[in-house]
């Protein structure tokens, strides 16, 4: 998601299921939209681009509204949609999402979007490596939950081998099963975009003045 | 409850709340039960025990049959009770426990039965230590989910510092807290007792010949 936007991509509306994505598509004007996404990992017949980040480069999406529908990440939104604010992050723009979740100065639920209904460990770790970046950077002390206690140190066992994480975990498995190895390359590098989505009124925008 | 069990305990049978517990009770002649546990940490008036595994001497529970009242452990048996056999198991017993799981040499479910519905470190990292004996014991190489993939890392985290992990976590804190530091140190012993009980139609026995 924050690649899309990266490339241009106005603004991001994640749905549920393929049907309301179509139905959504059909609200707004033919070719001013692009609808993405994978079920399961595979191509959804009749939309313009998978789950592949490599696919979403500007001649694609730039200017357009993208309706995205994956397996685990858009159903993550509807289940944090009433947080005050809620930021979308992953390891490529994790130092972003630190600093705004340090300037916010609040009580944080931290939401790994997981592997179809289960625990995910390169979300976990991900999750832990947010909080690991907070911590060090808040001077007061923080209180962890639990999960989140598990999810730092979890982070800090793969600390510079996110890699190991990733052919270790269930869907990097898949994945690599399926061919889409390159993606774990991209997906597993940190801090190349300086901007934090936020998901506001169903919809997904940059961080202004980030565009 | 394996303590209990190797004080002479006869039976134990979990309840999930306190009304089924003295209702379960009156079908037993009088003498012949003993009702222990707690609630949220508390002692439940009218019961015999709580949950100190301290208070559970051969005094006052050998040749007794046990109704038992927790927050966390008396529910999650329910959830697990569709198992075709099932263990209980804590760092007390685990060696056992672990023999067991490889003799079975079967799929296996660890279910750490958690802190009020939430993820508890201790019960992770038991579940973790588990895995790794399991993983040692097996001459061939063991399948796991990213679940129980962190849960070993976490284990490893902890291994020979079992009580850094009690006094980080959330249940360890208000035992602390509230006096049963003692308690603490009892259940944090690896391997003093070599028995595993299993439950079974919605009783836990000692494991044959080892009471």
């Amino acid at each position: 998601m924050t690649h899309a936007l990266t490339q241009g991509a106005l603004e991001i509306i994640p749905m549920a299921t393929v049907e309301e994505a179509f139905q959504r598509a059909k609200v707004f004007p033919q070719g001013s939209v692009i609808l993405g996404g994978e079920m399961r990992n595979k191509r959804i017949s009749g939309f313009d681009l998978g789950n592949s980040p490599r696919e979403y480069v500007s001649e694609k999406v730039n200017g357009k509204r993208l309706i995205l529908t994956t397996t685990n990440g858009t159903k993550a939104f509807h289940l944090v949609s009433s947080g005050r604010e809620i930021f979308v992050g992953s390891f490529l723009n994790i130092g972003a999402v630190a600093r705004r979740c340090l300037e916010l100065d609040r009580d944080l639920l931290i939401f790994p979007s997981g592997d179809e209904g289960n625990f995910s460990l390169e979300d976990t770790i991900c999750g832990g490596m947010l909080i690991d970046l907070i911590a060090k950077g808040e001077k007061q002390s923080i209180s962890l939950t639990d999960a989140s206690c598990c999810a730092q140190i979890l982070y800090q066992r793969f600390e510079n081998k996110l890699l190991e994480a990733f052919h270790l975990s269930h869907h990097g498995k898949g994945l690599i099963r399926q061919g889409f190895e390159d993606d774990l390359l991209y997906c597993a590098q940190i801090d190349i975009i300086d901007m934090v989505p936020d998901f506001k009124n169903g919809v997904i925008r940059p961080e202004e003045g980030k565009q």
